[in-house]
């Protein structure tokens, strides 16, 4: 049984872990910045030491290639993630991908169809919407030009900053065409650490749902107005929030429901709130289920407008379907965990992913390996060498049986 | 049966009124400042011209005393209030007790007490701080030298205001010791005009527990934690919110409770929020209920804490006791709106007002006009004249019966 060179792949790490760190630790690399470019070059000053082929789009995706004579006219075996994250976030994903080819090209191994690895543009979206931009384009979920004329939070443009930083590339987006995708990926989330497994085997993505709730109602002295007299939009607020959250908690499904931010008006202590503006995030890896939820709640809120006297208007913000990953893909990480003899739990990506596009146009899936607390986008972002040379290497055996 | 000058009474109001109004309509005439002045000197020429005897106190309240040689003896009945707010609210009551003066010295009434109108300082509270400083100073509830050193939210010193408006006046604060209290204000609240009643004969005076509650649990991203893995402080709050506003909404209990003020952290739509801290302002008429009701709420948090993962902390803003008027004299208001064939409804003030400092050292009560819709503290603060007229002739018998 081969496996990767663990000294290597922390090495890489390590190394591209400490491009962009600022005095506090924190790692800032937006896309297509100064310290990209750092990222960037070291990453493809590697692809260039491994002998890998390198492609650059127009987006600024990055591809290193290994092929031969005798599998060029295939479609190659794609390993991707994106640099433009946290130390482990995305990295670890390219990173790993890179090692399982040089391992790979290192062995007796004789691939029947090339493999790449690829680090998609600003997967993260914090400079520039939307966010697993990158990825998107390769699938054809969006025009290269309209991404290219995007203007960042700094009012930059993305295609004068890829071509500074010396990125806009020269292929068209999405000129590699996968046989199949797999993605290597921190967890950033409790459920493997707390459950004490090494390996997820992702079998889906959460389809998501955010909307914005407005309540309005009257505002009144909050001693003189009795409380039949009341048309108090926060309360009305707060039981509709503790219906949706004890209804998905209560339900055994993986459903999660989030209300992260909300605000009354006026927002005074002896004033009974006028309006009452919250959001709700709502997440399911079905689509039925997450259709279902969404349904309980409008018609939780219909009532409501029928009985208190309040007005609702609900806006949505996003809508992403659930996406399914290619379950023979799935199989195959769950017995290659099982041939090493590591613990796997077959799971939900609760975050999005650059592998929810390639799925449109590739059978795809991911590997998990454990967040320490949860934690990522944070200097706090960890996992133990040991998980991420495990995970590595289940990633090293599904490559060899997809690339055989 | 005599009754006041209603024409007098309205113009009155209005001139005082039109002190102090901002370009968009707004009167605002806070303590000591240039506006008050103004509203000062006409209320004090006004009692000039009725002939009543004028004193100013060191925290500038002022009086009007109408005595005679044969009754400078006896403690006098006081009615009173403020006019440091809107067109109605304190300066209808204040301008009233006058008229009642004036119409009963105009009469053949020869009372066996003096009869004082009182303008006290500073009742709203809004440049310094306690409110209903001026009645609180009078009742002995606080120093004059405290109060006058109090700073302001523009930073000037109320001493020095009072002295530069000239209202720093030489009677020691407290000097009149009333036989009788009575103030006449409007509702501030909806009950009057929703049930259409023109009197309420007011019994008592909410007693007020202002708390702010933080709790605090772990962010966490919304998509990868599962429900059954959170400590979500946000859920917590609306549980607890939810509680206490569904339990004392469905009490038959006078009781009312708000929440007007929340916020969480770190208040983004995809994060579980670590941190909820929200406000509670609670109010009952009855001390054991008004007790009961947080000792519900304690007990419904301590039993979070130890069930939901979070930590709860509160902490206590403020606190007063209700105030029982004076059941003989809310008797002497019912039974003077029947004699005027006037509806009457006995109830609680929801606000604070003089009433409740001046009950601390005489029998006291409060007659209510109706607020259209309920509103104060606006431009849109609005009593219809017939009402106010009404109010102002029950002020009157029961002023004539005190001091008969």
């Amino acid at each position: 049984m081969i496996a990767i060179d663990a000294q290597r792949l922390l090495g890489h790490i390590h190394e591209l872990g400490a491009v962009g760190r600022d005095s506090e630790g924190r790692l800032i690399r937006l896309a297509a910045s100064d310290t990209d470019k750092q990222g960037r070059d070291l990453f493809v000053g590697w692809l260039r030491q491994a002998g890998l082929d390198i492609a650059v789009d127009r987006v600024g995706n990055i591809f290193g290639i290994w092929q031969s004579l005798e599998n060029a006219g295939q479609a190659p075996l794609l390993i991707g993630s994106h640099i433009d994250a946290g130390i482990y976030d995305g990295c670890y994903g390219v990173l790993a991908g890179l090692e399982v080819i040089e391992t790979l090209k290192a062995s007796v191994f004789s691939p029947s169809r090339p493999i790449a690895v690829a680090a998609f543009t600003n997967e993260e979206g914090v400079r520039y919407t939307p966010d697993m931009m990158g990825s998107l384009v390769h699938a054809g979920g969006i025009d290269a030009e309209t991404v290219l004329a995007a203007v960042g939070t700094d009012g930059r443009v993305l295609g004068q900053e890829l071509a500074r930083i010396g990125y806009a590339g020269d292929r068209e987006p999405g000129f590699l065409k996968p046989h199949a995708y797999l993605e290597l990926h921190i967890e950033q989330g409790p459920v493997l650490e707390r459950e004490g497994v090494p390996i997820g085997a992702v079998e889906n993505l959460q389809g998501i749902s955010w909307q914005r709730v407005t309540i309005d109602g009257v505002a009144n002295h909050a001693g003189t107005t009795p409380m039949s007299m009341r048309s108090d939009a926060g309360h009305a607020a707060v039981r509709v929030i503790t219906f949706l959250l004890d209804r998905v908690q209560a339900s055994n499904a993986p459903t999660v429901a989030t209300v992260g931010t909300i605000r009354f008006e006026p927002n005074a202590i002896n004033v009974i709130p006028s309006r009452a503006v919250f959001t709700i995030d709502l997440r399911d890896p079905d689509e039925q289920r997450l259709q279902a939820e969404e349904a309980a709640l409008a018609a939780y809120l219909e009532q409501l407008a029928l009985t208190e006297k309040v007005t609702v208007s609900v806006e949505q913000l996003a809508r992403f379907e659930p996406v399914i990953f290619d379950i023979s893909i799935v199989e195959r990480i769950e017995t290659a965990a099982k041939d090493r003899g590591l613990g796997v739990k077959r799971m939900t990506s609760g975050a999005g992913h650059d592998s929810q596009m390639m799925a449109r146009i590739a059978p795809a899936a991911m590997i998990f390996v454990p967040s320490a607390g949860g934690i990522s986008h944070s200097p706090h972002e960890h996992t133990g060498d040991a998980e991420l040379v495990a995970g590595a290497n289940i990633l090293l055996d599904v490559a060899a049986q997809l690339a055989k």
